[in-house]
């Protein structure tokens, strides 16, 4: 992320799982819209990889076309055209050699093709069943080797669904790839309003000499969706919101929040402080943990069915659609300070948000005086989604003659000054092009966060039902700031 | 300020000059808007004292609504009419004690026939040569004597034209009141935005905690005036910016921007702290100061004169309608910083604000990347008038996969929140008849304040001229945080 004036390299991007859903929603889209800008590099190629024997570079292109015309409608014909002739198709079967054989020879002649150096991305949009295999055909034809140019992999979450899964996935890689080539994404990352965290903390003096103990009473992290499990009951009741959002994108925010000054902006000097952060968290306490799963309830006045209603949801399924905990950093920054982590499906409504609640005055000076909200302390809230923005809300004095104080906020949303927000993908890719690691999550931090959240996986509470339309269930109230705190006496 | 839900008690309110500009436009509006918010007191009663011996109560009822008419239009007829019919005549002359003799019975008769229980006020709003004589009256006649009531005596600006004549006056008029009975006025006080300061200093731990020279670089007053000297040449061209703006209003707003939490929010403990603020004013120095003078030019797309062209203006004329000077209050707290003090007419607009300007971070992590606003730090901006709010400037990323930075603004603006701001004398007013002195001034500031300029009023550098619609002299810069990091780089 730090490297706008680079210029990316000539590569070839291979994408497993070419013709699935990521791909066609996210990956290419992204891909297209960074040659359009000429970031993709000059003369990069991209080689769609998939089982299917049935596609040709035609067929292939075709299904780009279609997802340029989908999710990336702004792009000129001329853009898509050039793109289009920049894509290929390759089949695999992963559990043969051979094909991996195939591969190799295809990528060395489409370097030759295009005179193109070596460098290769390879992306892997795979079930977490097919990494194995896959990491294997690599290993077996030297497809991992670096021969003049360079070789990157880019991995898809999960990475692990435990400690142990984890421990045993990073293994894996590392036989075939080197730490230095391999990119975990966490999309979160790559969204703008994420990466500001860091600028509005480390370019902003005001901000960061008051980030601390000291002057901060608690912090929360909230992803909250209004819509419930979909079509996706199969892997979210295997997964659940432990590890479908805190233990990965929640658990990256609560890092960039809470992390020292990196010595420098670049990759290892941040994630070293990323990690330095999960590991000076505290052992979760049972009573500082809410799991929920939701109940019918009315979401935006339409009637909504519990979880448990859900096609594809086992009778009695215990997961949970809802958490809500506290967890402490005990460093000498942070302890006392609670960092409360909430999300759920069918909460009110979709928002992600950072809510920093500031101490409040040590005298009220102003408390004898009649009408005033003097029970509410500073908000910086960071909203994520929708609606980036930052509002800070503090008090001032209601006009009047009388000395009442209300609560106003200042504000601030993207939209007022910039037209667009890039998508994380497109972000994430051209990092990965540019060799980049800021903004991917290293194996070491993988291992902590899951260490963090083991003993409470291996015995998870038992969800409390909530209403679907509610923040979850009243048992969790405990574990936030109010509502009425962060909003304002008046709302927003 | 601090008594919203205090009684007022009933009284009689005397206006000195009562048929005078400042009675109409400010004084009987003030009064007749709390009257019709029933914050006059029970009964109280208005009487408006002047030479003119023509008047009697009618017509001085005809002269109070046809203020009304003109600067309080919102009122209902019924509530004005309630107003008129409290509302007295009585006429004086200052140099015949007689008259006062018969101002003292007039106004026992009236507090007889409304059963009023001898509260008193006394608005002299009268030039400062009569002052003396006045207040003579006052003694001659024992109308300055506390007889079962209340007496209160405002006083309206000059407080003295140096601090030989400021101290004069603050013993005259010692020899008549004691300090708990005079309200000096400095309307400015009387605003919300102004009185804000302190809530938004001492009622949000956030702000108070950086307010210091370890977290701020500089604090910036302006007050910019877009009008030239227009009729009023014959009292400005004596008088001068220094006097008219920078001893009294801007001095005022630097003693709340700077200082200390007062013990209690009353008005002992808050004019303790103010003087306390003067008393560390570190002298000028010569090279701090500019004085300038308005030369023909352009505001708002008109041509104008310069003052020296101006009716009325003494050929030659040195006096001086801008100033820019650098102050530095050297205690603990703001050691090093500056605080630039800035007003002038004829200046591009009309505008009164405080910037308060954060230090840079310690270290650039950004610097390296390509094309950011690297050189401005954060910025807390109050606007006083017109629009009255808050925008705090800072960093965040632009969009975008580079990582180039971006100034923006949180802002709250009143008007988006309130219906209306108060005037400053209803304000005021409200706090006389309340008995609280907090908004006023007490004599020990304004001779503080004098001391601090007297030197420069007694040696003032020669003015230099100004193109007008520019920022004041060129020689003025140096002594002001630049327009680019006040606004930042797209402007405001």
């Amino acid at each position: 992320m730090n490297n706008g004036h680079k210029q990316v390299e000539p590569s070839v991007f291979v994408i497993f799982g070419g013709t699935g859903d990521l791909s066609k929603r996210k990956l290419l889209p992204a891909l297209a819209r960074l040659h359009s800008t000429d970031a993709l590099g000059p003369a990069s190629q991209v080689v769609g990889v998939a089982r299917n024997k049935e596609h040709t570079d035609a067929s292939f292109r075709e299904l780009v076309q279609e997802s340029l015309t989908s999710f990336a409608a702004e792009l000129s014909k001329d853009h898509v055209e050039e793109f289009l002739s920049r894509c290929h198709f390759q089949t695999i079967d992963r559990s043969t050699k051979a094909d991996f054989a195939n591969l190799k020879d295809r990528l060395a002649k489409i370097e030759a093709e295009y005179q193109l150096p070596g460098n290769r991305t390879f992306y892997l949009s795979l079930p977490p069943q097919a990494f194995a295999s896959t990491l294997e055909g690599f290993q077996a034809t030297g497809l991992n080797r670096e021969d003049g140019g360079w070789t990157r992999v880019v991995l898809e979450k999960p990475f692990g669904r435990d400690l142990p899964s984890a421990l045993k996935l990073n293994e894996t890689v590392h036989e075939v790839f080197e730490e230095r080539q391999i990119y975990r994404i966490d999309h979160y990352l790559g969204k703008d309003t994420v990466q500001n965290l860091l600028v509005l903390r480390f370019a902003n003096a005001m901000f960061e000499s008051v980030w601390n103990r000291d002057r901060i009473q608690a912090v929360q992290i909230t992803v909250a969706e209004s819509l419930g499990v979909g079509s996706r009951a199969g892997y979210y009741d295997s997964s659940g919101a432990m590890r479908d959002m805190i233990e990965n994108h929640m658990t990256q925010l609560l890092t960039l929040m809470a992390m020292e000054v990196p010595s420098a902006y670049e990759a290892d000097a941040i994630r070293t402080e990323k990690i330095k952060v999960l590991r000076s968290l505290a052992p979760i306490k049972p009573e500082a943990v809410v799991f929920g799963q939701y109940a019918p309830g009315k979401v935006d006045d339409e009637e909504v069915q519990g979880y448990l209603q859900e096609d594809g949801v086992p009778e009695g399924s215990q997961t949970e659609t809802f958490v809500a905990l506290k967890l402490h950093v005990d460093n000498w920054r942070w302890q006392g300070v609670p960092f409360y982590l909430r999300t759920g499906k069918r909460l009110p409504h979709r928002s992600t948000r950072i809510a920093i609640r500031f101490r409040d005055v040590p005298v009220r000076l102003f408390e004898t005086m009649g009408g005033a909200a003097m029970d509410t302390t500073d908000i910086l809230m960071i909203t994520l989604q929708p609606d980036e923005g930052f509002s800070l809300h503090f008090d001032v004095k209601k006009p009047g003659s009388s000395l009442g104080l209300q609560r106003i906020p200042l504000r601030f949303q993207y939209k007022e000054m910039f037209d667009s927000m890039p998508e994380a993908y497109q972000t994430l890719l051209h990092d990965v092009l540019l060799g980049d690691q800021t903004l991917f999550v290293h194996g070491d931090e993988v291992e902590e966060a899951w260490r963090v959240y083991t003993s409470l996986i291996d015995n998870p509470p038992d969800p409390v039902p909530y209403e679907s339309g509610s923040w979850g269930p009243p048992e969790a109230d405990q574990l936030a700031i109010p509502e009425r705190d962060v909003w304002g006496p008046a709302g927003d």
